[in-house]
């Protein structure tokens, strides 16, 4: 990528920031595309958080900002305006100035993977779906699965108190049932998502017991290794449909285009986002 | 260039900044030289520069920021340290962060301008020099040449109050003899330096009489016209030497590279600095 004085600047915020592969996703889609715009890490503490947003955004030309871990939360105080899936979710991982230079902020994660559900066509409407950890990414999810008629969403969480939060969350204006479970128990989902960092080392147990999974069940996961993870194994063993996180990160890439004014780069690719699935798979 | 989540980020202030070739001749340098490092452009208005200076620097992997116009003064009032150009002139082009999280700053114009003499054998020790205009470029220019022994610097600019000002600045410390001269006349010099705007539009007026000039005398500018200046054209009717800016931005580069902490480069280039000469020149 070729940098120049009228560059348009990007930043994704994190706290460490050097895993972040958002930059590598981004830049050779502005490359390829012909936009002079370049998406940089910002390593930030919490404490320096407000100063950075704030002072950042009053450049003319930073269009936007990535947010990731542990910023997504602590970023929405300085938001004037939040969508829905980050309002209800209590966390954005995008935020751009508005004419008026406050900011606003959205949330696709949620978004992505139920966009994901849809391109593996994995189907949930009428279906059984529990959802295992609430932590930011189950919380995205969650929020956006409550938008579609599923027969039952069910969430749970190694904290019951951390669920039961989450249900009383979406206690209102969901399109679907939702309830906590206590302790967890695949059996009779259709649809299980696994949402917990278990599986990113190697020896981590299993979230949950394979073993009671209906067998024409789906698990999707969160967690890209390309290795695969204890819980792929598990499923590969029993004969169940199984789906890693890829497909959720790719499919968050025409939101956040379009967010920050290149939708007529996603119109370009015309639904097409092999290249992008390809590059995504490459760097996990 | 290949910008990861573990890329170190710099910063070019300016406003406008669209103009500025920083980016264009640091990062083939960074890329180069295997540095995982990248240097982007920022407009950002004067009433914005403290919050972004101050928002900006507390991110980890920020490592410091090239300040341009117009911020060169205005910047001063951030910073906890102040080299002895940059104190003198009242003016930084460069800015980092100390161990304790304060700022500080350097000017590097002044120093590149009598590198570039150097490099050019154009000898000003026991010499009579003219400096014609003393904006920003001008007082830099003088304060870095205020430290050799000259037989003289002269300063003229069109405001003579700014050049009674600028003899002012200079009063104490100087290893020359520092005098205003309130009417233009290159008549006498050995070395004309040109630092005003003259000539950045075709059809400028000289800034000086190039027919006053002595036959030996060499004739310095700051500006950098691929296709040449009226001063230029003036200077080669006459039979005068003339060298453009290209060489003061070029001799800048070390400065800037080990400021950063990329002593290890200027080290690598060995006193080469054909690469980045070529790359300035084609990008003027």
């Amino acid at each position: 990528m070729h940098i120049t004085g009228s560059t348009r600047v990007f930043f994704v915020l994190g706290h460490p920031v050097a895993q972040v592969r958002a930059p590598e996703v981004f830049n050779p889609i502005f490359d390829a595309h012909g936009i002079d715009a370049a998406l940089l890490p910002i390593q930030v503490t919490p404490a320096a958080l407000p100063a950075f947003v704030q002072g950042s955004l009053q450049a003319d030309n930073v269009g936007g900002l990535w947010v990731t871990i542990p910023h997504k939360a602590a970023i929405l105080p300085l938001l004037s305006e939040v969508d829905a899936h980050g309002a209800r979710a209590g966390a954005v991982n995008a935020v751009r100035r508005l004419a008026d230079g406050t900011l606003a902020g959205a949330l696709f994660d949620g978004l992505g993977f139920a966009a994901a559900l849809d391109h593996l066509q994995v189907a949930v409407t009428g279906k059984r779906v529990l959802l295992v950890g609430t932590g930011g990414a189950g919380v995205a999810i969650a929020v956006a699965l409550a938008d579609r008629p599923l027969a039952l969403l069910a969430v749970n969480d190694v904290q019951p108190a951390r669920a039961e939060a989450l249900v009383q969350r979406l206690a209102t204006g969901a399109a679907c049932p939702v309830q906590a479970q206590p302790v967890v128990d695949p059996a009779s989902f259709d649809v299980v998502i696994h949402a917990t960092p278990l599986g990113m080392k190697p020896d981590d147990p299993l979230p949950f017991d394979v073993a009671r999974l209906s067998p024409g069940a789906t698990v999707v996961d969160i967690l890209m290794k390309p290795a695969g993870t204890p819980l792929r194994r598990a499923c590969d063993a029993h004969g169940l449909a199984y789906h890693p996180g890829f497909e959720m990160l790719t499919q968050q890439v025409p939101a956040y285009l379009r967010y920050f004014g290149y939708g007529d780069v996603v119109d370009a690719m015309a639904g097409d986002l092999s290249q992008v699935r390809r590059n995504v798979r490459a760097l996990a």
